[in-house]
């Protein structure tokens, strides 16, 4: 079946059928999370969050819809956490507002990550730290964990046993055969569950339209050595603030080539701290400085280890762009991007490259130089992944319409049969009875928006809203009439913003209104506010799209005195 | 010398010397245009748009500011157009409305595309058809037009010779040897020109970051033939309304497999309409077909030749993606995207390719399949370039700033001496005297938007206005008041628009409004009503904020009655 197809509500679930509903990242690459339902219980598994896009504007962030579970949080046995990317923890904070105490289940270094966020939230959350290997019952479901290699460490896969059937889900992975860590993506335990029976394989499509392998991160580390062995100035070297590993191999070129390195950026220094303190970053001894011991250091024994690979304006690397950071750039300074172009931020990013350009740095980027892979399966990957689960079903997760898409054809391709394949979506309602897996039905399964402190409350007509204001702007039109006389106490007054027209434009358009105005509160005296209103809006309406070929926003507001 | 450091206004012009400013393309990729000097007389080469990006809600084009010349529109001899895109021709409609007989320079296909954009603008302009090898004497520029290969054909540098030396400017080019129509990059003129010498050499910096050589478009079409061999039903073809070679192969391919091809979108029509008469465009008789005739065919006879490959939210493929145009695809049909992937267009890209799965279409882009490739010359081909014409100073164009200093580089590598690299930016004023070419200064040269009816009315405090609108909604918060009385007579009234939270939650704030204005009246009667209308903003202002942790654009309007 293809996603978008518009199906019913789903029937009743019946015991010992495991219920599988993905409230958010099919159809996104984001905000990550899916329901498992079995016997009353509910188990989750992973809780993350979606950036908006350009035609979210203002939004802060996109939760997924909690609203399939939220009178059920009492039935949650607890939520499992892949590892520690906003993607798959971010709405864990927001998930735990409504029940403090669901507990969740996770790798050290993810729960370590995730206790750090709730702390600004001031929720000390219920734990449960797993390692690979580790089995747990969590209610009806025997959860084993499983290794996997992501651009974080120590991720994991889980493999959730149920009467109804056994499912595995891959979380975030990539097979690099040689990661830095030698924690390779246990495919021994992959095997095992294949051979015991893996029913229906849930499995990451965000790379699953990239042919051939992705390349191993340790090629990096001599790129990077390389950069900074020819560079004479400042080192400058953007990253996501979560990629231990990348961080390593910077740590590791910059004690090479005896230079010194200082974090900047708010989460850069909470999560490297975190890691070191857990072990999993190593530090050589001295290395690092922080932004007051910079100034006194030659430019040649610096390196700057900072956030806003992404572009994001508030960023080090931007404002260190546009001149607005404590670290002032020179000509010479060397600035290397280790870092993916996440689809939509490419604007952002060149206009940081350009910004950075523009004060004499060099910029190193992806497109010239091996300075970032990606965190994910390629296509030769997943080709092995799936020959050596031989699952009965496939559920590829973690991707828009396009990469599911790709992902079930490279399951087809290793023998999986066609109608084993489920393309789904938010909120799609699978079944799993006695190993077989169906698509039964589609709940609903919105975007809730965080704005402020606003949660959910901006809907998609606030953003129509927001977009109609941010493109056309607004006119404003106040009057003020007495009904008793008939006339204009007061106005039109007219306010108008973004129309970029000077405001004695509209001194053509007062009388038309006025007129109007008069007319229908002289006509009858029984007209409503509303309707006295709408006289306004048609007038001005017409006339601005005809003289100004615009269509902003109008807000007629009429008064009694 | 790096682009962005700030000059000063240049000296005044000497007899004999060549003044070359850029009004537009130096700094980002669209709207080129060059303004050359001499004794009195101006020459233009070029005269495009660009187009907006995110942070430029509601612009429909941005415009080269013409505020350099328009004093002196006169002094114009001409317009050399070097083709038919729209970044550089765009623009021209503009300018003759500033003066209409400005005469236009430019071959057969080049005229032929702005005289049918002028037509909608109801301007019949003069114009000098040329071709490759004439030379024209345009006041005290001598021109030698040079033929080039580009994604349009008909393309020409062109070789001004003036008393001060020597300019080749290429516009926009690369050197593909087997082109479609035999008609290759003249490098033996280029040559020629640089035996005789070339003081200044203005060059295409789009592809100066990209490493080898751009595959000759040839390759496409056996591709293109790939694919038509194996649909079985229609095949939809997206790509820009003005690549008459690669709407040649879609022709071609279509014509070996036994397919009527239909032209979709108005451009598209129109383009290939002038191009087809013009004997670019070879039509194999009887191939073409309307809309309607397209209902009457088998499926795997049909071709859709149409717009909109990157995203454009009006254009055919979108509405298709989106269900809502005549053309209804079906599960099997496939698309192929034979385009470019323009930075900052991926997330309406990849929007309407979802789009299109989710309706069970396969899609084919480049980064699958050799369906695109690119229309500029990249390093390899600048190489062989610089070393053939052997320029004493160069001057990077068309590019964003990191564009331009990679170009700079490859002309350095070659020879050129550093110092006679000139790297410049919009509004940069460069005087070429004897051969020698410097920066003398800089003139005002900003972004003029064209929004509706509007030109350059919007100002960039507008378009901030707009971006804060369009994040974050606005209040506006109207009071009548009485002075006499020292009363509220009405209101405060509070109307708010995407901020996002129900009325009701103002009620709060109301009451606090009401009493600071009540005050600030009653306390002196001499308050102005601007100063009033800041009581209410500062109240509201900080209580939205702290409340709802939001920065909304606030609109106090305070009447008196």
């Amino acid at each position: 079946m293809a996603p978008g197809s518009r199906l019913s509500a789903p029937p009743a679930l019946k015991p010992g059928t495991c219920r599988i509903v993905p409230l958010g990242g099919l159809g996104e690459v984001g905000r990550n999370m899916t329901v498992f339902e079995l016997d009353g219980k509910i188990l989750i598994v992973d809780c993350g969050v979606l950036f908006p896009e350009e035609h979210q504007p203002g939004v802060d962030l996109i939760l997924p819809d909690f609203s399939y579970i939220e009178d059920r949080l009492d039935d949650v046995v607890g939520v499992v956490l892949t590892h520690g990317h906003e993607d798959h923890i971010g709405a864990v904070p927001y998930l735990l507002r409504l029940k403090a105490d669901i507990p969740l289940i996770g790798s050290t270094l993810t729960l370590a990550l995730i206790e750090a966020k709730l702390e600004e939230h001031r929720i000390s959350p219920l734990t449960l730290t797993v390692t690979e290997g580790d089995t747990e019952h969590l209610g009806p479901f025997e959860c084993e964990f499983v290794a996997v290699n992501h651009s974080i460490p120590d991720a994991l896969a889980v493999a959730i046993k149920t009467q109804a059937g056994t499912v595995l889900h891959t979380g975030d992975f990539k097979m690099d055969q040689l990661p830095l860590d030698g924690r390779i993506t246990d495919l021994r335990a992959f095997a095992r569950l294949g051979e015991d029976g893996v029913d229906l394989f849930l499995t990451d499509s965000t790379n699953a339209e990239v042919p051939g392998f992705t390349t191993t991160e340790k090629e990096i580390g001599s790129v990077l050595e390389g950069l900074m062995a020819r560079a004479s100035q400042r080192v400058i070297v953007a990253s996501f603030a979560s990629h231990v590993h990348r961080i390593q191999q910077v740590l590791d070129a910059a004690h090479q080539h005896g230079r010194k390195v200082c974090f900047v950026g708010r989460s850069m220094v909470r999560n490297m701290g975190i890691a070191a303190k857990l072990g999993y970053l190593k530090v050589p001894e001295g290395i690092l400085v922080d932004l007051k011991q910079v100034d006194q250091l030659p430019d040649d024994q610096v390196v700057l280890m900072c956030t806003g690979s992404q572009g994001e304006p508030m960023a080090a690397l931007s404002r260190m762009a546009n001149g607005d950071h404590r670290i002032q750039l020179n000509a010479g300074d060397l600035v290397i991007l280790a870092s993916s172009l996440i689809p939509g931020n490419e604007t952002s990013v060149f206009r940081v490259v350009n910004g950075l350009m523009k004060l004499g740095a060099e910029v190193v980027h992806k497109g010239m130089a091996k300075v970032h892979v990606s965190g994910h399966a390629s296509q030769g990957e997943l080709l092995y992944c799936y020959n050596i689960v031989k699952p009965t079903h496939v559920m590829p997760v973690h991707g828009e319409t396009r990469h599911l898409i790709a992902n079930g054809k490279i399951a087809e391709s290793t023998g999986v049969p066609r109608e084993n394949i489920l393309l789904t979506e938010d909120g799609s309602v699978v079944d799993l009875t006695d190993g077989v897996a169906r698509v039964t039905g589609q709940v609903e399964c919105g975007f809730v928006y965080v704005d402020g402190s606003s949660i959910g409350e901006i809907t998609d007509a606030d953003l129509k809203d927001r977009q109609v204001l941010g493109e056309e702007g607004f006119i404003s039109i106040i009057s003020v009439v007495n009904r008793q006389t008939g006339t204009i106490v007061s106005g039109p007054d007219i306010h108008a913003r973004g129309v970029a027209e000077d405001d004695s434009v509209f001194d053509e358009v007062k009388l038309k209104i006025a007129r109007a105005l008069e007319e229908a509160v002289q006509s009858n005296a029984d007209h409503t506010t509303h309707q006295l209103q709408q006289v306004v809006r048609r007038v001005i309406g017409t006339w601005v799209n005809r003289k100004l070929r615009r269509r902003p926003m109008i807000v007629p507001v009429v008064l009694e005195a």
